[in-house]
């Protein structure tokens, strides 16, 4: 799993920070995540491939994330694009990003499948046969999801010099990476820990922005390799979190710990904060595996 | 008359160009002309100061043209702006502006006037006492307007050597620079010619993006200081310009060429020509007075 982080900043593209889009490399998928202004130029300055994009998923229709979606989407269709692409989010999604394609009298040569979500419990909204998207309901001025991304477990590791050793025949390997024993021609029983070992454990990210503090979604992320939390402010404005149904960066902590992750990544932060050290001072007196989001970081989890 | 040039790319933003914006800064107006996705972050590059946008004028509903227009109402809404912002676009433009901000439950403490356009024929759509805005009509593969912004005659120029030789009086000077004679005490009348001299000729210019070639804008543009002319191609992809409804250099140049204007400025650039020198060698062998726009471009004019 490879993580882009495009951009980490709230309210509104600067000279000095971008708003929210991430991309998320997983077992060859790439999800974008969030699409704020800029989104475009990003994913060539990451050197992303546009034809990968297949899979687009916004939190929330606040124009910080996801208006760049429309001209990602024109872009498309200038480049030739023919494959479907599919678009998760708020419902009124469809609805504005037609509005716009038809005053334009512009359309698509691909299919836009729309996936409008509006449950307040959390739904499996993807999955193939390397990985599962769950939306992760969160609470902020309007509705709004995270989204948990979850590998499935991998098949076990072929153990080569036991194989040969037992003389074990091809036909049996798919069975011994799915954890069977083999039973050979002369009647012995090999037992599968012999033949193979554990495959790498399966990776999980859950993005959640934008949000205020909320213990409810911690059973969702529970131990999460990596959770990316907003943490728009600092104590200091911790009323203005509240009002505004943001986190603080105490708070992401609190989340991070409650919820035993591996790792949590701060981001969406208010242009207010020059430097952001603060950040890290506030959240590490909580949970001491944190870091700090940057435009342009890139990830491996 | 001072023209910055945020972008004058055709289509789609890209880390090597952007798409079109302008802002045209005259007599104390800073008047923003098309607002393509990216154009808030350009504004800053530039040192636009947002407060003194007032007025905001849409070509057309292409997305490479008003893309970046929801960001930046947004913006100005995170700004505190209190300021009424006036609108010139085509009907539809409305719609989807409102549509966007009420998924988004967003909404802006200062007013939304919008000017939507609709006439096939030129109309004044701003005046004040120094200048006017009138549309182009514009000949795209949707409804499209270029604008004429123009200053009205300055002032006479006072001769302060002159109205001190006749002993006129302070309390004539407002006549004076209006171009009347002064009759003295003494019975004696000093023609205006003496008083005062002519005030600098009033400055105008043309916006035309997008459009096909039609020689039915030059009575609207004759004689105009600076034309923005669209030049998306070169003469060798001729018929994809008349299909796509664009122009060509060549074409841009026959049409500052009939008008008589004072400087061709070539624009909106495809991005599949990576060196431009090709459309000024094209241009120019019809029309001598022309340059080719630059993104970050300042032209006084």
């Amino acid at each position: 799993m490879k993580l882009h982080i495009l951009g980490c900043h709230a309210a509104t593209p600067s000279m000095k920070g971008n708003p929210t889009s991430q991309i998320l490399e997983i077992r060859n998928s790439v999800f974008l995540i969030d699409c704020a202004e800029g989104t475009q130029v990003l994913l060539r300055q990451h050197k992303i491939k546009f034809n990968r994009i297949n899979h687009i998923f916004i939190s929330h229709l606040h124009g910080d994330h996801f208006f760049g979606l429309p001209g990602l989407i024109s872009t498309f269709q200038l480049l030739g694009r023919e494959k479907e692409l599919h678009i998760y989010g708020p419902s009124g999604l469809k609805e504005v990003i037609l509005a716009l394609l038809r005053v334009g009298n512009s359309w698509t040569n691909y299919s836009l499948v729309f996936h409008e979500l509006q449950k307040s419990t959390s739904e499996l909204i993807f999955e193939n046969d390397k990985l599962q998207v769950r939306t992760i309901p969160l609470n902020h001025r309007i509705y709004t999801n995270g989204f948990l991304f979850s590998e499935k477990p991998k098949e076990r590791k072929l153990n080569i010099a036991a194989v040969a050793k037992y003389k074990v025949d091809k036909a049996f390997f798919k069975n011994i990476k799915g954890g069977k024993d083999v039973l050979l021609d002369s009647g012995e029983l090999i037992p599968n820990s012999l033949l193979s070992s554990d495959p790498p454990s399966p990776k999980s990210y859950a993005y959640c922005s934008d949000t205020a503090f909320d213990l409810s979604i911690v059973p969702l992320i529970k131990g999460v390799d990596l959770l990316y939390h907003e943490a728009t402010f600092l104590s200091n404005e911790a009323q203005l979190a509240t009002r505004t149904k943001h986190s603080t960066a105490v708070e992401a902590a609190r989340i991070a710990k409650e919820a035993g992750v591996k790792g949590l990544l701060l981001g969406h932060f208010s242009t207010r904060y020059k430097n952001k050290k603060a950040f890290i001072d506030e959240a590490s007196a909580i949970f001491s595996e944190v870091a700090l989001a940057e435009d342009g970081m890139i990830l491996e989890i």
